[in-house]
């Protein structure tokens, strides 16, 4: 079991001390906390992200170039041990993912990133170990924000939550994003550091500090988990 | 004059080289390009963002905790160039602002920067050396994205924008928010390395590495004014 | 006091009978029902909308060409006899309103309705009978729906509010429009008949028609008022 | 050939001489106009919104509760007739639809019209005379405008639309929604008169009236094809 006092934030001796300082002064970083009702967000677990099996990032990427590899398998494991206590709890889920793209899709995205714009049909496919039940909540997405052109915040509204776990990829895109929005919305907002994943080491850190900072809790699984049980017997 | 050819971008020595491998293999960072109808975008540039005058940043934190100190004083000289240049060339100018703080404004944000709900008026005033003029479009918001919350699209579509310059502050906040969002809607989008500034060196840089990867072109102000004459002479 | 069973809805002998069977055996305008944590919404309540003092509506728009005259001032009776009772108990209440327009508000709507971009500063204060209390939430709006371009949604989540009570005017402008925008979002919508008003009688009728059977509950203030004292005694 | 002198549009002997003389003087009403780059809109033209044949509502009506009937087909035929004009000419056309209804899509729809989570695939397949081509932009929604929830407004703004022209169904419900938020969005909007449909007259006519009072400019047929004939052969 993790044990809270030595775990280290992918952050810490990443982020130098002058800027610590700086944020610290500013009175950044306080503890949004977390909700009563809350809801999970898995956003874009498809074998684009991870490749076809655990391997090593540049590997995997030869089957899907914006596969992330094994930091992707190892949060589709920790969001596999999430699940597995959440929804015995009825904890909604809601799945943001990439719909394959059309021609019409282009945009701005093609000019940017144009690789984006060719990954076959088993690419867009939900990681099994992870993948939705028929109660889940399907949000096909176009851009980085699971809220940005979608009616997840009308489904979240619906469900009545107040608080989103945040899980996914990656950290510095639409976890980024999706956080933001989250936040914007006054939704109170948690990203489970252990359940996110990038395919750069350096934007994984900062964007969990500049979220940290700003928009939402980067918290701990175990954390969670305990929260889900202590909200349940709670009630 | 700054010489291209040996300037650095802040993410330059500062994002490892694995992670630059990963993100040229994987088709990222491409040049998106301009358009034909460029709109300047100004944001948070108040006194509450900078300090009442030029100053180390830990100094000018003890008027206002959130000012960014001389980083912002040097993108106040630059985004008045931008200004200098553009304004005689009709390019429209759009000032996203956080308007003062009503107690009914608390939401998420109070939760995780209680600092941001006590600051005076005069913090909230526009710096005086890139002010807007009375043709200028004043967008108050209450969210980090320029976009959230506030008629700005609706602006941008009147105006026939296609193109969006980013400028303002900070880096890692309302400009990366507003960077994500004007890329969703589709608007042709630049942060300008110089016009932007950040309290913290290292998300400024990161987050300047992320934007360029995914959803804008990080650019130089000497090309962007290069651009803008063009643009002039061309029509 | 009214009596139920004789009042009549404003669509009750105008909408022909063969559109009634139709919309009938469509299944459509079933009751919705309220939750349990309304708010209340009064929309464009301001001068302008109703003219300086109860007069018929050709005498009111001498004033204001958008004043709506004495169903305004029908409806800023019942909206104050809604808040005598609703502020006790603690229920939000929002207001939404026309900001004064700025030279770049022109847009689309200065081709529509050009006459509305010329409206004197009292014009936009609200009307004294119902003006916001310091804890009130203002939300200044460009455009129709009062969710259009504004934080409004943001504010309902951050109050946890899941139902809206509307009122206000017009009826087949700002209203229509805000509740096809709530049932949008999932908020459970009522819409309070003698609390809203149009500058048309039929218009009036038939979007209260339209939004009943579609978006929202069209309720009696009676009922309303029965509804808030029924949640607080039950709490 | 229709002879414009002598149509009438739907609210003309509806909408009663005393709300006229108020929208007329109260300066509503005018024309909008359209611009240079027009994008033709298309919505909810399904055989669940038509029924399978032409028939009378009534008789459409048992097969899909929804179905318009005779006036559905009627619009059919006209849009037909548009799409035989702008295809050539390569204005882009959009298809925002209802999707199939999942589970988890209740939220408040299913209180208000129950019946419409209960139709076949078919019901929602495009009706075949105006189906979408490959090159054509398809939109699904989950609430009526076709802006809510949708990336709709990025595809305009990546086309450079500037001119939306709406056809489909219904009047009072989609339509409506959508030009109220195409307005809203700063687009120049129009409604084709004969490329719209509705299950209730009364609805139908007082919608048209309402939007083109203050949102949209409710246009002939034969004006749009004479407008995109002149766009082209100005270029």
């Amino acid at each position: 079991m993790a044990t809270p006092t030595t775990r280290q934030h992918a952050w810490e001796g990443v982020v130098p001390k002058e800027d610590l300082v700086v944020y610290d002064k500013a009175g950044f970083g306080r503890k949004g906390g977390l909700g009563r009702r809350p809801g999970i967000v898995i956003i874009d677990v498809q074998y684009r992200t991870v490749g076809l099996e655990p391997a090593p990032i540049l590997e995997a990427m030869r089957t899907y170039p914006t596969a992330c590899g094994q930091a992707g398998w190892d949060a589709v494991h920790a969001i596999a041990r999430l699940l597995e206590v959440a929804r015995p709890l009825g904890v909604p889920v809601f799945y943001p993912y990439v719909a394959p793209k059309e021609a019409y899709d282009a945009g701005r995205l093609a000019g940017k990133v144009p690789s984006i714009m060719q990954i076959d049909q088993k690419g867009y496919e939900f990681v099994k170990e992870i993948a939705p039940q028929p109660s889940d909540v399907l949000i096909p997405k176009k851009h980085p924000s699971a809220f940005f052109g979608t009616p997840f915040a009308s489904y979240l509204i619906d469900k009545g939550v107040d608080t989103v776990l945040l899980c996914g990829c990656t950290t510095s895109g639409c976890v980024r994003a999706s956080a933001a929005d989250a936040f914007a919305y006054n939704f109170r907002t948690a990203i489970i550091e252990e359940c996110v994943y990038d395919r750069g080491a350096l934007s994984h850190a900062v964007n969990l500090f500049d979220t940290n900072q700003k928009y939402a809790d980067v918290v701990w699984l175990d954390d969670v988990l305990a929260y889900l049980a202590a909200l349940k017997s709670s009630e």
